[in-house]
């Protein structure tokens, strides 16, 4: 591990549990039943803990969209779209035409796209439009991990500084809300050969169908990451091994991010399955990053569940995505938000005039004695 | 039944399924793959169905709360907290402090706060503030529906034809999505009693503790629907006979509400229990309602399962809610926004220069040739 990483770990910091009591006691004066509100007022209270504050904010949002290709997508078929379909969908992004442009709209959320490993022409100036576009680009896609090590070390840490760096900046520009996309022909197979590695799964168990894959290319592809875990035997116990060997560039860029972000308290709103792997391999580099961390949705790739019950996340939503770009995370924005806005702007009982129901106890006690 | 009622029932078009097969053309142009957007698609589906366009639109979005008492409330031991907050909350609603206000706001949708039933004093204007309130309260409060029916019929009637006008004051106004709230010491009492007799279900399986009853109260509570169910019998063919022996007047004038947004082809965002509850009786009295119907979320009160089930509604969201006043149905128009902005604004594959797939599928098939 580099002493740049080793810093960053070291800069993340567990939330102070007395926070969240903190907000207990104040959702509890507040005019509704005492937990009414569900999973809102647990939201609430784990954005007190990470803001250090009882006026917690979810603006400004954002979604960064890492982009990357995949070797194994290149010369094995695992996927149901072309390679070439990665650097057309970040066109798509710059041009705002993607399912991420219109619900990162309706949230109220911005995009960053950056090209962290694409393998064909880069993005021109002219190409980038009005969007937010970096080119951060580490290397031209990964080698086919069914041969060997997807990328090497230092590639690996490279992408993990660029994920850093985008969290510093989202922390110099006041995001409240970091959500993570992304987009990579191929990646659910990465994300699948990582989350077999981490839980020890079969790939056969962990591994969908991802964008729409036949039976033949969806047995090509488990028999790919099969091949893949033979070919590196990453060790389950050192998340980096497993990242650099079977992982992939937006993986380690969207590590990088989680890892950046808790060490700014950012809080991290994590999307579907390859995001997740990103979210999990920085929980098992540095388990705090958990406090940071919302799973934003349930997506019906396999791999994700397990995934989800390895870093013991519950996810907000359940709404058979599977989709990807940060859909799921912009889309769980709007709840943060509402949580947030009813725990800031709410009246307590006794600014409202409204009885506590503590009086009607009282009564009724005073009755039985 | 009145003549009235009978015509709008007979209003209510079952929508032409023809809009969603038109929207899932739509869908499959769209640059995502085919089906990646779950239930999202399903619901730009449905509004295209329920609009008849292919350029469906959720807004204007309003939440009505029907504000009623409950003589069962007054009389009986059923809730944690004294009937006057009933009164007191909607005085909370007109002065911005409830979770309705701040959740409603987060999505961007406004209020409409009716005294339908309520039992003390009339909301005078100076109290209003800048509230959308509507004094159409019908009677002071329900009887105490243990010793007999909560309501007559004519009562019932003035009720439905409340909620019938607020659809028609909706449409009016151009509102794409209207959303069902209420208020109502006491109101899970009649809900649990609506669906009891609506289920055939026992009282003690779809009975909850509401707002928190102690288990006292509960046992209470409880005792209290049994009793109402044997002094009434209500008949559980006949949905008008089960709303006015166990219902309530909010539960009434959300049923109206539903079955005249259904007329006017407006989207219905159905909440929790009780307005499930009068969502239910709407569909029972006249099905096609359903197309036109959104089970925003599901609540921890265990009868809310059994009326989604009884009128076949999947969720769109679970996150433990139990509190009413329109709060889940306002985070649910979030969604059903976000999944019409997704399929209004998204580019196609030929607009966006993207691959379809279907060029690669191709390719591999010569190949195998």
């Amino acid at each position: 591990m580099t002493d740049e990483l080793q810093k960053i770990l070291a800069d993340v910091a567990a939330v102070d549990p007395s926070w969240r009591q903190r907000a207990e006691a104040r959702q509890a004066q507040l005019t509704k039943p005492p937990g009414s509100l569900g999973r809102l007022e647990e939201i609430a209270g784990r954005m007190c803990a990470i803001q250090q504050t009882l006026a917690p904010r979810s603006r400004r949002r954002r979604v960064v969209i890492f982009a990357a290709d995949h070797g194994v997508a290149r010369e094995e078929n695992v996927s149901a779209y072309p390679p070439e379909v990665t650097r057309q969908m970040v066109l798509n992004f710059c041009g705002g035409g993607a399912a991420i442009n219109a619900i990162a709209g309706a949230a109220g959320a911005e995009i960053d796209v950056a090209d962290i490993g694409i393998a064909g022409q880069r993005i021109g100036e002219a190409q980038r439009g009005a969007a937010r576009f970096y080119d951060v680009r580490v290397r031209k896609g990964t080698n086919n991990m069914t041969l060997g090590a997807a990328m090497n070390e230092v590639e690996m840490f490279s992408a993990l500084r660029v994920g850093v760096e985008f969290a510093r900046g989202a922390a110099d520009e006041e995001v409240a809300l970091v959500g993570l996309g992304e987009m990579g022909i191929g990646n659910t197979t990465a994300a699948s050969a990582v989350t077999a590695a981490l839980t020890g799964l079969s790939p056969s168990v962990v591994t969908g169908r991802g964008t729409g894959a036949d039976d033949q290319t969806f047995a090509c592809k488990i028999h790919a990451i099969e091949r893949a875990l033979a070919a590196n035997a990453p060790d389950p116990s050192n998340p980096l091994d497993v990242l650099h060997k079977v992982g992939g560039l937006e993986i380690a860029g969207l590590c990088g991010l989680c890892l950046g972000a808790a060490a700014q308290r950012i809080a991290i709103v994590a999307d579907g399955f390859i995001a997740t792997a990103g979210a999990a391999l920085a929980v098992r580099l540095c388990p705090a990053v958990a406090d940071y961390l919302f799973a934003a949705h349930l997506s019906v790739e396999p791999g994700h569940a397990a995934l989800l019950e390895l870093i013991n996340q519950k996810p907000l939503l359940d709404l058979n995505l599977r989709l990807g770009e940060g859909t799921g995370a912009a889309l769980a924005m709007n709840l943060i938000g509402a949580a947030l806005d009813a725990f800031n702007h709410m009246s307590t009982f006794e600014q409202a005039g409204v009885s506590d129901g503590l009086d009607a106890a009282r009564h009724t006690a005073g009755e039985a004695v």
